[in-house]
């Protein structure tokens, strides 16, 4: 008997009818199998919510916050038991404080402190499906508070850690992690594996199936991840740990971000203590910086570069003209459109060229590299904007990777 | 300083335009008064979710209903809080369980057990206006419950009990109590008093002020209640208990429900257990009888009379067939619109000849009695239906009950 940890998101329950397909499919694992489900608030819900608090206050408070977006998810496991009922399961459903799902006190991005699953392991050992509510949970304070973007996730994740589950079920409207976007690269495989690693790669490198949160907490328990379509029955993508046959592929997916801007910031001093005042005037105006490029110093004075969310540029310039004044820099140039793609693959940790070949490829589409930056598994290039689909495509077939996994090698 | 509890309904709250009013009425009381607010549901937010219920199940299990439905207050209580703060006010908001409300486990139902005030109370000492989900409770396993019809006001009443409050104040779409039905007396007055057994009387007869369950509670434990409206400045009706003065009135007020059925069971053999096997039957299907009548029996046989909620009259009317066949009756009559027509007043214990008066002044316009049942305080008349507003104008002005209370001695 398997103990699994299914988790279906806002789109798969977002009315009646699509609440009584989910409880058909988990019908279809409940005999013979410990199930754990894990549901997201109804389609609109939140935005509906989020407008009525905007309605009567210009700035809500975090508590009240949380308090009021509880609610969202807190009706659907009620209806989703309720549907299971209906089919002749036993099912019960269970709040983010009655599951125990302990945090701190951050309300409306609160992160998980402990879980005591204790009632979720009774009701399973009685036979019952345990329904649960994401993206909430219960303060040492004993306020209710939710764990920010992708807590579903987040959620079932945890929870499959707590439960020592065999497997946490993802079921999202994409079939599953792809090589690349199929929407920009037509053949574009459907990656039966992916390592933690590389997941957490393609995750903070702009594709959207995972949150990094949830990845990283799935990596640190030893959570085996399985992506799948709520709507098909196909296998989807299983993340898990590397197994030693995975070293042979060099390059798994292709990504992209087309959200980012660009800032530069020219001839800066180079003296120790002038990077952590620039950033630290940015990040003193909550501005969460992706990509920092600063290249070796010339005659005493270098550049930065960084990117960050296009909606973030007009305040990051702002601020960075003050900085570069008082530091005495030249100025800033900056780019409020560009885009950054990615390869990803545990196998660049032990070959070398890769890089090269994407350079080389992107130069022989005529696409200028604006910025470079490397992790251990991924090479990240900064270009224009209009040049994403252009270079996503090219790379994806530059290293192969429509073909089967073998033919990559 | 005054604690004052203060319970504005749905209709009261109904969007955030409405929740904005309540916060600034709420606001009016606040300097130099400690406040315990309670809300009920949205408009039509319960409406909603039962439907969404009745879409997934045709029998939704009833703990996932108060699952569900809780969720209708808990998105009042943060907006509420919320709307407070905008206008400079301390506020935190509690849901029923957060509030120690504990009931019993019935279910849709459930009945309050005890209450651990000291969240809100801690929340008053800290200058905080406290903002509590009505009609919502924790049971003894922990689950959460939901208090039945009129549940929001017994939250207030209790939690007034519970905090040794000054008054609880029930702000709703009436402006208080009224001596008939102004929609039917045009010169029906508002009552500046009314004692707990008149208005249990008034709430049992059919005027929809207050719940019957919320005034027990509140004579229980010595809570003075005022309606007043949320609309409107005017001071509304206290419900309180017996004082000196109030011996001098005869009848306080009139009442009719239109909502009834009578049946009566013909010739009934006259011996002990029968009218145990009658009701008996009509309870196991869950049937709440109203007025009960049998009078005394001759040659060894009786007739007994009830009322009942027209809603389930048909069903009743099946069962006592059969209930007749078995005790040997003669058979059963029924009639599916009856209007009963009460007039209340703690005034009546000390004066005889009041029911006579009633009597004759029904008489005088023709209406023809067919049922009589009579308490301390109250007398009740069942009769046609079509002459419910003429009984009830007629026995209005015979009682003086449009003067000034003087007047009526």
């Amino acid at each position: 008997m398997a103990l699994i940890v299914q988790k279906y998101g806002g789109s798969s329950v977002a009315d009646a009818e699509k609440i009584k397909n989910v409880a058909r499919r988990v019908a279809q694992h409940a005999s013979g199998n410990q199930l754990v489900v894990v549901v997201s608030a109804m389609g609109k819900t939140t935005d509906g919510l989020l407008t009525l608090a905007h309605q009567v206050s210009p700035a809500p408070d975090p508590r009240e916050m949380d308090m009021m977006l509880a609610t969202g998810e807190q009706v659907t496991i009620a209806l989703l038991a309720m549907a299971l009922h209906a089919l002749g399961l036993k099912a019960r459903s269970f709040t983010g404080p009655q599951v125990g799902m302990r945090t701190d006190t951050a309300h409306t991005k609160a992160r998980i402190t402990r879980i005591n699953a204790e009632r979720v392991q009774q009701a399973l050992d009685a036979g019952e499906i345990a329904v649960v509510a994401g993206f909430q949970g219960l303060s040492e304070q004993d306020e209710i508070t939710t764990l920010g973007r992708g807590g579903s996730d987040l959620t079932a994740v945890a929870l499959a850690a707590a439960l020592k589950a065999d497997v946490c079920e993802i079921y999202t409207d994409v079939e599953g992690v792809f090589t690349a976007d199929p929407n920009i690269v037509p053949d574009a495989r459907k990656l039966p594996r992916i390592t933690y690693d590389e997941m957490l790669e393609m995750a903070s490198l702009g594709a959207k199936v995972l949150q990094s949160r949830s990845v990283e907490f799935a990596k640190k328990y030893g959570v085996p991840v399985h992506v799948r379509s709520t709507f098909k029955p196909d296998p989807g993508t299983l993340v898990t740990k590397e197994e030693h046959d995975m070293e042979e592929v060099l390059v798994t997916g292709v990504t992209h971000d087309r959200s980012q801007a660009k800032v530069s910031i020219l001839r800066v001093p180079d003296r120790p203590g002038i990077a952590a005042q620039v950033f630290g005037a940015i990040a003193e105006k909550n501005i969460v910086v992706d990509m920092i490029v600063q290249n070796i110093s010339r005659d005493g004075y270098t550049d930065m570069s960084f990117t960050l969310p296009r909606g973030d540029h007009t305040r990051a310039v702002a601020v960075l003209e003050d900085v570069a004044r008082t530091v005495r820099a030249q100025g800033i140039v900056h780019d409020q459109r560009v885009a950054k793609v990615s390869i990803v693959g545990v196998g660049m940790r032990s070959h070398s060229g890769v890089a090269a070949r994407m350079f080389a490829t992107l130069a022989r589409e005529g696409i200028n590299i604006q910025m470079i930056s490397t992790s251990e598994i991924a090479v990240s290039c900064v270009i224009e904007d209009k040049y994403a689909e252009l270079a996503v495509r090219a790379l994806h077939e530059a290293f192969e990777l429509g073909r089967e996994r073998e033919a990559a090698v």
